[in-house]
């Protein structure tokens, strides 16, 4: 197939329009949230927001799991704003994620900074702010707390539940651990398992906050400065991962932003302009404690590293889509082979496709067609038509353009 | 063939012994240094040291240039120390780059911080360290500094100019400019070009520096504090690129620094505490001001984009020694690749071996026996066997396990 560059950029309908961010109250001292570290939080409220509309029978439910540093406004404009939330062009009415058909929610993870508790929170028992007392967290907490977002809004079962990067590895962790409360599970671009690599990157974004002085330990949030510098540098670092080589040199190529060369200390290269711009950017919308707890729950998740990890699912079983990108070295598709290797071992129904797209990581939020496509047909296949549930038959995708493999 | 992991550790001789660090001048007033940008030291110090014996012939030099952050000091001991050179397994009685038979010369480059002349030196006409009032600095200027120490030796032309990474580069530019001054140039892991991706990790690492409050626009080295913040990040974000993803995975793993996780802010995983180490020992030897000078030199070097750029040594053939490692992506094949096209070409005689290795860039400063036994018969070579100097007939090495590729 050839590849996508052209189709990303084809026109999209209408979307969801007008949307809010609304809190729910999720934990408190009668209900607390016990996290899998030992510790538990009295008080959790979650920042989240839906389209579309819950059928009467409460089926067509669809949980939207953000990446690293996303938050719960997927889709739609916020009132006084031009650009519409982070996945947009998948979720609308007529789009993959059709809100005419399926009730999105969407929600900002726990140790988030936009809108959901995490260490930027006030700790009710002590009236200050959590910072470095925020317990650990763990993708299972992640789970929980969706769990408790739908118990909240009335939904026991979602129909999928869908996410890319980070988000996909919360679509496996609840698909094993919750294998009753979904019927399908849309994985993309995501890993079971950080490499050594993956790890040292974080580590290096990590390194650069908390060695900043002004992280000064943790206790920046009742200071007036901010390791923006450390937090910077490591949104600069993590964009490199997240476009493949040729897109950085399609992109940006080793043209000057200045038209002339400057050679000095400063900015010259075009790419060293858009590194400068996004960890400046990054600065006005993310916490770096909060980078520092999300990036530590992707080091250490590890599903398939625990005995038996596949038993609730092989017993309940939950259809798979499993994605990735040829160029993504973020996540690559090894990642993703890893994971159908051990769903479809365990005799789970595993589609599996490989996208062709010179974009990288990032491709996952882009609009490349055969994988909303993908997305959709996937979603719409009505559950009947899955007889086999723990059979190795993956359902089958007329017409598509994309590559399927299966790999053991 | 087989991956080298094995060969790697095969027993070396006894090497070159007790060495010391010597020291030329190879400008002053009445022969100043006059730079690419246009600006000219008055006062230039060379570090550099010798290994061997020069023929009185005087037809027996090879040159050694170091990457990015190496020193004079290239193979044997110094006094009171038990660590060799960094290049050590290369260099000696009997090695690939035998020193019964070469004269072996190595120097620290313009604008380090190991003896030669940059921005930690003193600039004699204000008596205070240049710091960021040294000029700008070229490839070009690198070479022209490497002339005058041969000047200084009494040496007109080398057999051969030897150099991975960075050290590649000079080689390149050195038989592009002054071919009249060398036979053969051996070119390792080196680039002719850094894409937008190899720009964007130096830059990072050059914001982490210079954000660093302790940076002061570039007027630490007045000051009582170092970016050492800056500098560390710097360095683990570029070793990070040095090996590959394999070898991350068999060096690391996800296996735990200290047996049993310790999730939170600091070192847990092995790999955190690998990278560590090498952000930490390196404030010991490198100083931030010649980071920065030295890895702008890398981003602008683009020789082959100037028209003309094999006139000189059309005219005058140079043998080349192309060597790339499969795991590199710090400087994969294909920029070895891109140079071999360009010689190629240009009618030049060139061996072009892509070297099994699961390290990476780090490869080149390895001993994996089919990479040094290449280098050993390629400068063995009589002179007169490569009779055909203009043509594309590379000189045939015999029994090398090497994969040999020419890729137009």
């Amino acid at each position: 197939m050839t590849r996508q560059s052209a189709s990303r950029t084809e026109p999209l309908g209408p979307g969801v329009g007008r949307v809010e961010t609304r809190l729910a109250t999720v934990a408190d001292p009668d209900h607390p949230l016990q996290l899998v570290s030992g510790d538990h939080l009295d008080h959790v409220e979650v920042a989240y927001e839906t389209y579309g509309s819950l059928s009467p029978e409460r089926d067509n439910a669809v949980y939207i799991c953000h990446a690293l540093t996303g938050d719960a406004h997927a889709a739609g404009i916020h009132d006084g704003e031009t650009k519409p939330g982070w996945w947009d062009n998948i979720i609308g009415p007529g789009r993959a994620i059709d809100t005419d058909q399926w009730f999105v929610v969407s929600s900002n993870l726990l140790g988030g900074c936009s809108g959901t508790t995490g260490p930027t929170s006030m700790n009710p028992a002590t009236g200050q702010v959590w910072g470095t007392a925020f317990p650990q967290i763990d993708m299972h907490d992640f789970v929980e707390v969706h769990l408790r977002l739908a118990a909240h809004l009335g939904i026991e079962k979602f129909h999928a539940v869908v996410g890319g990067s980070m988000g996909g590895m919360q679509a496996l962790d609840w698909s094993l651990t919750h294998p009753d409360t979904l019927d399908n599970a849309v994985i993309v671009a995501a890993s079971s398992r950080l490499t050594a690599q993956n790890i040292a990157f974080s580590a290096v974004g990590r390194e650069a906050i908390v060695r900043d002085r002004d992280f000064d330990d943790g206790h920046y949030l009742d200071a007036d400065r901010r390791p923006d510098t450390g937090l910077s540098i490591a949104r600069m670092l993590a964009h490199i991962t997240y476009l493949s080589e040729d897109a950085f040199a399609e992109k940006f190529g080793r043209t000057h932003q200045f038209g002339e060369p400057r050679r000095g200390f400063g900015v010259d290269f075009a790419v060293e302009s858009y590194l400068d711009h996004q960890g400046e950017t990054f600065l006005t919308r993310f916490d770096p404690l909060s980078y520092i707890y999300l990036t530590r729950v992707m080091d250490y998740f590890d599903p398939f590293g625990t005995t038996g990890a596949t038993d609730l699912v092989v017993a309940d079983p939950v259809n798979y889509l499993v994605v990735c990108f040829d160029t993504d070295w973020r996540f690559s598709p090894a990642h993703s082979r890893r994971i159908v290797r051990h769903l479809e071992g365990a005799g789970l129904p595993v589609s599996f496709f490989t996208i062709a797209s010179s974009w990288g990581h990032d491709s996952f939020l882009m609009k490349l067609d055969p994988y909303h496509d993908l997305v959709r047909a996937f979603l719409e296949v009505p559950a009947g038509r899955r007889t086999g549930r723990a059979s190795r038959r993956a359902p089958h995708h007329d017409g598509h353009i994309c590559t399927r493999e299966v790999d053991r």
